[in-house]
């Protein structure tokens, strides 16, 4: 499933964005993500996990739940003994062959982790384990499953890392980015600049 | 190769470490990278590239170029038709399974994004293939490999993309590192810590 929360979305990015480009940003990473899901072989057909009714299409399932991500997602953990993968919607740089490192490993608990040591997507197939999303959650989630008995694999991929919700994310975007996103940003001007300290920036040309 | 620059290494890190601290710390990383070179099947023994002449056994041969990193790697690359491969000396995440991932592409141009766009490693096989190494690396190596016909390879690997010379970058090592790099930060006191806006930092406790 992919958890994905439309109302005030990536207030982080509001130095680059306006509200109204980054609302349409959000939608356009999940659909980004939406899209490398189905191409990514093996997948079966995600489901959107949606803090409101969505305003758009989704063109997959989408189920409401107004909870935490982490009641929410641990209530369809504990509803199946089927494997459950829970895919973050701002997966900016994600393609079918980096989300097929996360289904290949035969593992109980397969882990992604996104820089700063959250967990950006992550694939569950024991019965015992359960999330808790928060700053920290790549090391407790790793702690939570060594805790239940469950085998692990760590899935080691910088597009599967790199979570789009900082203006510096959108530089990563913009260089590997192969789906919408990059060309939305780069229809609203967005570049990449050189900076005088050797750093790499997105810069915004106005029209 | 593996690239290596003594002289007032890291200043970017010095909101995090002292100048004598800095200074220590980029050995560890060096030698990390050399330990999981070393252990990194099929790959022969590498040469640090210094810029001075090195005050500590590296335990590998070192040559001295005090010439820009640029200059000095295309001349590697002009002199030899055997493949070359660079390594920046500051991976404090790379293990043997993520080079393995660097060295196994059957192409001509192999790279490992660093984020913000740099290189991070690469392996050339081209005879016309050269590097310039400035912010956007990647993607001008990208384009150079294509300018030389040379079939190209990218890595997608949150190890190899993480080169350590930010205070953000401890946050990965603490929470991803395998090396030394990893105990040394510990055993001067750095922890994760969440802060009050969900993200986490390295942070030190004074003793």
């Amino acid at each position: 499933m992919v958890p994905f929360s439309p109302t005030h979305p990536k207030t982080r990015l509001s130095p680059a964005l306006s509200a109204r480009e980054r609302r349409d940003f959000a939608r356009v990473l999940l659909a980004d993500v939406l899209w490398a899901l189905a191409a990514t072989p093996g997948v079966p057909e995600p489901t959107v996990l949606s803090t409101v009714t969505l305003d758009v299409d989704a063109g997959v399932p989408v189920v409401v739940d107004e909870r935490s991500l982490t009641v929410a997602v641990n209530d369809v953990l504990a509803s199946t003994d089927d494997a459950v993968a829970v895919v973050m919607a701002d997966l900016g740089l994600a393609t079918p062959a980096a989300l097929e490192s996360l289904f290949a490993p035969d593992a109980d608990v397969v882990l992604a982790p996104g820089l700063g040591v959250g967990t950006n997507a992550l694939v569950a197939r024991h019965p015992d384990f359960r999330v808790d999303y928060h700053g920290t959650s790549f090391v407790d989630h790793r702690e939570a499953a060594d805790a239940v008995g469950a085998s692990l694999a760590v899935v080691d991929s910088h597009r599967l890392a790199t979570d789009v919700d900082e203006p510096g994310d959108l530089t990563e975007v913009l260089a590997h980015g192969e789906g919408a996103a990059a060309s939305w940003l780069r229809d609203r001007g967005f570049v990449l600049a050189a900076t005088d300290d050797g750093r790499v920036r997105a810069v915004r040309n106005e029209p």
